[in-house]
């Protein structure tokens, strides 16, 4: 059973938010330049920076917690609630200059997702999602945090970030899926499921995914309206095969699910 | 011989700017759902009056040049002077809800293009060229109108909006230079030649590239240190083989061709 996400739980997320927006954003388009082996590249000095202010804030408000994030490794691997955290999700995105990357900062409750922030920090933009609550998104630039409903599979918007992620993919029956879908629009990272959760794209199929990539962004996909779970349909999980697939709605998951299972 | 571009036509260029990013701003995010097979969709909306205002303006300022536009035709095709409107260059980018298309206008001269404005209407992003000048950035955003020198192919940032579009390609020696450069990403339309002018991304290859899209590419790139043509290394034409070709440098460019034209 999930516990109560107590207002603490968000108000220490949105710190992490905040403070990783300060740290990253100073470094979108700098550093031009080819990188020096020697030196580590700005998205690198990003990153690491942003998970250690992370960290030093969560071991000060909730030291009892589990921290997880990549540069850094596991601390208190056997706690219940665990803190995910990426701080550069999307590194082309933000090494081309692209300020559609994103920060993600996932809470886990004994395995399942149950918090997450995903901010963008060049555009102001940020997304908070609570399991059993409405998702919140708030930006300058336009949006409200609502799936569409009723889109068919051939209507749909479909999106994903790379055909080199979908070459690891463990079948190729997402290109069915690419088929049957009204169009397909490479690139996107975490942005893509922020805007799935606007209702400006309907359908995700990725794999090749950690839990750091995907666990934020499922309280806030499901506080919109929309669903995810692994492309067998299956709830995501730490220890699962890797896929990911996002639909802004019931329907079209299940119409995604059945093509994605068909061989 | 190139004629001197007056001021002028900088004010009459900047004044479409303006009024194009007013018009297409508000249907950004906007009309979420399926289109109706009755009504616009708010990309069309956006496109055709933004098309129409700008179209207005040239009636009034400069009666004698000509222009083009998709939406609605071309007007005194005899003129040496032609106007090149695309109100909303990347669709994808614009229905999916990603702030990265465009608003293009190009000035030619007898077919080659001389001022060039790239501007991102949400985030409010200004790239500005002029045949002979240095290209002017602006945006809040970050960033400078330099192109990076001295940076080699197996070092180089590439890019292309879609695997889809180089399947038009006239042949897959495109496939050779993807292998050779560091990385590629995919999505960007326009706004990728806009990072290419900051020196954020190095190459980009594309084909199917009609003059409206590329014409006022050119002397923004040009502007910034970079430089532009067809896949063969000819210069880009109004009636030319529809490849384009942008590099940072003339030797990344060289280089570029060079593997493009082998086989």
């Amino acid at each position: 059973m999930t516990p109560q996400i107590t207002d603490q739980f968000v108000d220490v997320a949105t710190m992490l938010a905040d403070t990783a927006r300060s740290v990253v954003r100073p470094w979108f388009r700098r550093g031009v330049g080819v990188e020096s082996k020697k030196d580590a590249s700005p998205v690198t000095v990003a990153d690491r920076t942003a998970e250690r202010v992370m960290r030093a804030i969560l071991a000060e408000r909730l030291p009892e917690h589990g921290v997880f994030g990549e540069e850094f490794g596991q601390d208190n691997a056997q706690a219940d609630y665990q803190w995910l955290l990426d701080p550069v999700d999307g590194t082309r995105a933000f090494v081309t200059g692209r300020p559609l990357f994103g920060t993600l900062i996932a809470l886990f409750y004994k395995g399942e997702p149950v918090l997450g922030i995903l901010d963008q920090p060049v555009l102001g933009e940020r997304w908070v999602g609570v399991k059993g609550r409405a998702t919140v998104f708030t930006s300058s630039l336009g949006g409200q945090a609502h799936t569409r409903q009723d889109v068919a599979l051939a209507e749909a918007e479909m999106s994903c970030t790379s055909p080199e992620m979908l070459e690891l993919a463990p079948h190729d029956r997402w290109k069915m899926l690419k088929k049957q879908a009204r169009r397909m629009t490479w690139g996107g990272d975490c942005y893509a499921y922020g805007l799935l959760a606007l209702g400006q794209i309907d359908l995700i199929a990725e794999c090749d995914m950690n839990p750091w990539d995907w666990g934020a962004l499922v309280p806030i996909v499901q506080g919109a309206g929309g669903v995810m779970s692994a492309w067998d349909g299956s709830p995501l999980r730490m220890d699962g095969d890797r896929t990911v697939l996002a639909a802004g709605s019931p329907a079209l998951h299940r119409e995604a699910v059945r093509i994605l299972q068909a061989g």
